[in-house]
């Protein structure tokens, strides 16, 4: 996301990552100052640098999650393979009814302690209590880009009463660390009005922050809004100034070509939930292949723990690969090293995936190549058709190392945590 | 499958697991002799008893993959994303040409390894050498039924001429072990003659093991049985005395309803393998839902791990699931008890999956529920939807632990002798 710099990053003592491999090769990587210093099979540590033996794996680019509501691990398998309307009505909407901060940040740590499980070091967040996430990856050391979820039912009035609390919000979350930065978080064109939607869009030119908005995740949206708009979902964001390189929109399940032109003309990126689609039966999902043919940036994303249900992006980008081979009746679209690097954040500059290259970010996972399940490995293909989370073993955000044998400090206290505010909000 | 029973299995001593969760209460499980001899938490171990403590744990059947050619890990990753043809022609069929039986041996001892570590207790096998494979079953204390694949091109004589060859692989197989049950393995109705189909019927039905058979997979397979045969696969297969209740058809994936009425009336077996039709774009997928509401018996299989390229069970469950519930356009459709009933043998009795009463074969498995990707677990939904093979921690097959903390005996030489022979195989 813009801002992705290394200023941005935490002071960390530098890092040696020694004897890893990295296109087969077997290189030390220094990282210093929050980004890649030197690599290569020539690089040594320094004295004072602290060193970490990469043997057995690979090392490679921390996955993006580009679509998630991190806290919702609260509402884990809570009303699994109900109908959409009745799931929404009787489990989530009640019980996210009584949700608190202290909830949303116990159940964001959690996600963000599955999240580096399975690689991914930065994640894109759409939740309440916005706050209280900033809170959590701050505390957690992993980097992300968080908004709130704005809606105003299509009340502007009360959208434009919100505005003093959004401001306010933003501030917190730019204010709480290196590592997070904010974004507006506009649910969707069916709970915000116009106005509100364009006043948003100034906030985010203003503040030159991402959007992130749900677009076009189901038929019956497209039909309303045409009803109500006479006009479908991209084109009311275009006519209120939403579609740009700095938004973000999820899901788009019911884009049609034109309106994927429009996307590409635009610079927005699309990330899609392949995983949730699925379970959800959204009828559709966004069709990758055909988008990333006109050019429409894109990333992944797992969607919330609630309708996945797992936060483990080398599980969905496995599924995401084969789900668009299936679609397109052909099995060489949407390769493993493409498939990989939308997974990455690297097929969308907003994303900012970055390479291995001296000065980007050091932003990096160790994945065991030597288990029965990689074994024979070849890479990309072992990430993507092989791999499960489970097979990374460290990660590194912003030069620190923030997992290492897949231990990330504070697990039992924040299951703990969870386990019992679950126990609350399910009681609802 | 037939023969699953106690007198089957080694001899173990006597096992008592202790401390673990069976439909959410604290139980002992006792085995001894084979199979389940006591459950409750009542039940105390006996002195004598090996004693595992299951904390943190909960207990569940054994997954059944009802259809692999396990030593397909030889040839993982090689050839992704590829047109199927280009696949075959080009990567598979060279480095098969060239496969020797320890080529093989070694092949299934790390697909057996990756299947306990993910949960399965119990494969059913395809592949060339089984003799070989029958071996490394016998040696890894996992339960198969194994076969040879079985070719004649069409040519009846070639084929009578394999009949001796076909007969004594079956002795060879049925006297590797009490966990080793033999089946005969017509390849395809495209690559057997109809009188070979015949005689391998009635092959099966004089010994009384079953008949493993791909069905269905292609559309290409069907247009080609009805130009040659003037008949569907389901209909030749039908002709020559092959449908029966020991008989399995991986894939299914093109047949019709009056197909599935014919299966589900015969009593046969659908082994769908939904990971390996995506992968392979083969267009279609088999309808379980549809197929399980007419009463086809059905099973889950992974296919080869050249074809997928995971053998864990429990990703390819929650695909199963959610595919179809994008295919139903209905989030109701295959729930997580039913999934998780076709991935452990429950849906076909072909499969034998049990359940946990006293008197079933003792194949169970641990499962890590303490781990913040089963936090919170609800059961059977997490394992469907948030689980991995990784969160197995134990496996037991015949009353005899074959894996704990994650650890199968072996594996670093099976390791180092795919990798060795995988290179060779490749250079062809």
């Amino acid at each position: 996301m813009p801002g992705v710099t290394t200023s941005d990053s935490p002071a960390a003592a530098p890092l040696a990552i020694t004897n890893v491999t990295l296109d087969g090769v077997k290189v030390t990587v220094r990282c210093a100052a929050g980004v890649i210093a030197a690599i290569g099979s020539d690089v040594v540590a320094q004295p004072g640098d602290e060193v970490l033996d990469g043997g057995g794996m690979a090392i490679m680019p921390g996955l993006v999650n580009a679509h998630t509501h991190a806290a919702m691990t609260l509402l884990r398998g809570y009303g699994d393979d109900l109908p959409l309307m009745e799931w929404l009505q009787t489990r989530i909407w009640p019980a996210e009814a009584s949700l608190t901060a202290d909830d949303v940040y116990w159940g964001t740590r959690l996600a963000i302690i599955e999240m580096l499980r399975s690689g991914t070091t930065h994640f894109v967040d759409m939740y309440w209590h916005a706050p209280a996430v900033a809170r959590a990856v701050a505390d957690s050391g992993i980097r992300a880009t968080v908004s709130s979820v704005f809606i105003d039912g299509g009340d502007a009035a009360d959208g434009q009463s919100q505005r003093p609390r959004v401001l306010d919000e933003l501030d917190q979350i730019d204010a709480a660390g290196p590592l997070v930065h904010p974004a507006v978080g506009p649910h969707a064109v069916y709970t915000v009005s116009p106005p509100s939607l364009a006043w948003l869009a100034e906030v985010a030119d203003e503040r030159q922050i991402p959007i992130h908005i749900h677009l076009s995740e189901t038929e019956g949206e497209v039909a309303d809004c045409v009803a109500a708009h006479r006009m479908r979902p991209p084109a009311l964001l275009e006519s209120v100034g939403m579609l740009g390189a700095r938004t973000l929109c999820a899901h788009g399940n019911w884009l049609d070509d034109a309106e994927l032109d429009l996307l590409a003309t635009r610079g927005t990126t699309v990330a899609t939930c392949p995983v949730s689609n699925l379970k959800l039966a959204n009828g559709k999902t966004f069709d990758i292949v055909e988008g990333m043919r006109r050019g429409v940036p894109v990333g992944l994303g797992t969607d919330g723990a609630a309708s996945n249900n797992s936060l483990d992006l080398l599980n969905d980008v496995k599924i995401l690969a084969l789900l668009h081979k299936h679609l397109a009746s052909d099995p060489a679209v949407l390769p493993a090293a493409e498939a990989l690097a939308v997974a990455s954040g690297a097929a969308s500059p907003l994303l900012a995936g970055h390479t291995m290259a001296p000065g980007d970010p050091a932003d990096v996972i160790l994945v065991r190549t030597d288990t029965p399940e990689m074994t024979p490995s070849p890479l990309p293909e072992a990430l993507v058709y092989a791999a499960s989370g489970s097979m990374v073993d460290t990660a590194v955000v912003g030069g620190r190392v923030v997992m290492r044998n897949r231990e990330v400090p504070g697990t039992d206290e924040v299951m703990a945590e969870v386990r019992t505010r679950s126990d609350r909000l399910r009681k609802h």
